[in-house]
């Protein structure tokens, strides 16, 4: 056989839009009024944990991210002179792009670390002098660390930000940032006063997911748009919550319910978060086969489901094409909300601002 | 001993010039006339196969690749803005910097996967999903991966235009079009209506070498200024070419014949292309030590010598001091013309015309 | 547990100093006269061994990185448009991103090789023809080998500028560079002609360690301002230094001396420099838990201490908080001390010259 590329093979459609084209982010944009100031609180600081964003600290970044993907081509240079130490001890070439083609999408530079072995931490460095040695090198760090204290022990050390681009078992706050971004820019309206609740499915075990653990962090601040938020899986109350993790989403105001039980909820949820993986130090640990969604999946119309990539056989393909599918706008906006969050870290937040 | 760095060990002459100077891309410039048009059918297009190209499209790319080569300081900054991701799967220092270099000197910022280790391919993501990432993140993607299919899985997502830079054994577009490019650098003439036709021999086996089947592809477009090409290898035909590899060939006007000789065709060959290794998924398969290439070799005067590097025993370094060796000069090229193509591709051909 | 981020470990102090602020720095700015032609000899050559350092031009080299380190966020685009091949083939995290932020710092582009398993060299191709490769791919070469001969090999086909990042066990120029520019960043005043002379320990065998043998070639370059320098190691002058190594620096004018206990030499030190480790190939050869200090350490008041880092259980931690601890501001110093050497080596120095 002589393999040819056929006409149809090598041509593509650059306009074909993403899922639901720019007018979400637009009609977010409109609903949410710029202040500047809330902004401003996230200079000077680290973004370890999603208990760190307020409400409004929130819809700001929200708001700032969709103004960069209603217009991805202006601001390319906000962060002109800026230099991110990109390191990566724990591998993930889908995290690190994504926070690096936004930095570079704002006019950065960047060094990277893709992969630990090579490193002076994989002899023996301490998080402490490697910080010591950020300080000299770079003007922000993402950090993605298999060892949950990596990200504190380096934090104490430096005089330039760092994120937590997922540190073990415990938080992935810009990845809980990108997913409630999305919701919203689903459903702009959840925003004004007369919203109508939305009831929320999340898959996945709490207590062992850093995804889940940051989402439902962060959601506990938007009770009032929630009329329930439901976990699924295969455990108890008791495995699938850290030591006084429900109670702390509870108090905040949270309604939350546990569920073993997929189908049975689907038909009444309009937001199915989706995450099969639990990372356990280096090894995944997967939830049962019982939880998977596709295309047969006995989903509310007009409900979308969302999944932080890459996916398991706990979603199917079939979903793709389906207007359920909103885990590849997800991924898109992620790369706006980290935009937004770089540019408020790095002070150049006045670059950017409509009125200043 | 105290090694001690000699005066003469740390002095170079940065202006000792490429093997035979720029007098030739200029003569190349010269020769084919400027046709926009040409280039502006690579836009929104994927480059996975030799067989894409168009004589005339080669042409103006050549010329394109002669006008960077013959100024390599203009145009530095066409590119500005735009976001390559350099995959390569296949790890290949040399064509993932000669494609990184290009686009640096085109003035765009690049994000890198050096490695497959590391990466949710190796993992068991699909190419799709992959694909759905890299659209979010860039502009366009180079790929280099040992499975053929890959390029072909990951073009159908694609909203922005991939690259063939290696599938397998099966093509690599891009080296051939620098192969052809050295060709017609080192003799212009021959794109002039009474040019005297070349006789060309190509060690290797079309059948299970990527670089050789796209070479073979590109060439059959300039049958009128090919006499013979000779096909070297220690196989008969039935097993050096695919199933109507060969027939194509012919079909399309080239003259083929195979030898199992290298030594008795070499006096009478113009060029002599060597590449010793064939990719076998991700082993390498050697031919013979009958075909070798030193100072010693029956090379006709006046001859050339291609070579897509790295090499191995095949090509002994006593030819470097020779004027056979328009091997690094082939190398120098492939980077002037991947500039061209990269481009063409991304849609900023406007910004380095002479005539728009 | 439900980790959450305190307010305190979110925080950071950006103006927290340098350990001794930019008053240093300025001072020997002041203390050093431009002249600008001992710069230019830096042209159009490699830099492979500390050997080829005039004094006259290291002070100039400090001259200049004393101003970069003044004013960090002057010059920054003096290497806009240049290329540097960043290439570890001996890994190494620490020394690969002082050069990365060197370079980027000054407003280049940089391809990066990271680790020698995915290349070219590791499948057997020479370090000639890898030299061809940066030709045409670069404007600059970074290199660190574990075999002491590849930057020579490579510097032979080069008509680029190489810098020696650290051969084996025999060179690392620049980090010795670094390490004198701290010494007289600490005390400019050694450079005036009524300077008191210091008396510096060196912990280490200088035939063994790479970043012993290059600092001891600069300081034999200073005898003037060095009373003594005392080599403290667990060996005899036989096997301690080189055939060959003792007799250069003593004919340099160095007063050498070796000795075998620490603790007994500290009271007089005015500079202890320290690094336990030996690079034998690629395995690591340390010397006796002899040779460690800590804050309980007899050190005569005013005295400072050096590390290349990273640091072993030579250097204990309860030293950093010490005015003893210069070795953070040596590494933050080094990246000016390359700013100011890659800043020349691409003859760019007249864009940042006071006078021209």
């Amino acid at each position: 056989m002589v393999n040819m590329a056929t006409e149809d093979s090598v041509t593509f459609d650059p306009d074909l839009p993403d899922v639901y084209g720019d007018a979400q982010p637009k009609q977010l944009l409109r609903t949410i009024i710029e202040e500047h100031e809330q902004l401003q609180t996230l200079a000077n600081r680290h973004v370890i944990s999603s208990g760190q964003f307020s409400r409004d600290v929130m819809l700001q970044l929200f708001r700032l991210a969709a103004k960069f993907e209603c217009n991805p081509e202006r601001f390319n240079s906000p962060l002109a002179g800026k230099l991110l130490i990109s390191a990566f001890y724990e591998p993930s070439t889908r995290t690190r792009l994504s926070f690096e083609s936004a930095w570079h999408r704002l006019g950065g530079d960047i060094m990277s670390i893709a992969d630990r072995s090579t490193t002076g931490i994989a002899k023996g460095e301490s998080y402490a002098d490697v910080a010591e040695m950020f300080n000299n090198y770079g003007d922000c760090v993402v950090l993605r660390d298999s060892d949950p204290e990596a990200v504190y022990q380096m934090a104490r050390s430096l005089r330039i930000p760092i994120i937590n681009a997922g540190n073990g078992i415990m938080e992935h706050p810009t990845q809980a940032l990108a997913d409630v971004y999305t919701i919203l820019k689903w459903r702009p309206e959840l925003l004004t006063d007369d919203a109508k609740p939305i009831r929320i499915g999340v898959v996945g075990v709490p207590k062992r997911m850093r995804t889940v653990r940051s989402l439902l962090t962060l959601l506990s601040q938007f009770s009032d748009i929630i009329e329930e938020l439901v976990v699924i899986s295969d455990r108890p109350a008791k495995t699938a919550f850290a030591d006084g993790q429900l109670e702390a989403l509870e108090e905040a105001g949270l309604n939350v319910r546990l569920s073993n039980e997929l189908d049975g909820e689907l038909p009444e949820l309009d937001v199915v978060y989706i995450n099969a993986i639990a990372w356990v130090k280096n090894a995944r640990e997967v939830m049962g086969n019982a939880f998977r969604l596709d295309d047969q999946s006995p989903l509310k119309e007009g409900a979308i489901i969302l999944h932080p990539l890459a996916r398991g056989p706990e979603l199917d393909v079939s979903l793709d094409t389906t207007p359920h599918n909103w885990y590849f706008a997800q991924a898109r906006g992620a790369v706006f909300v980290r935009k937004a969050l770089l540019t408020c870290m790095t002070q150049r937040t006045e670059r950017v601002m409509d009125v200043v």
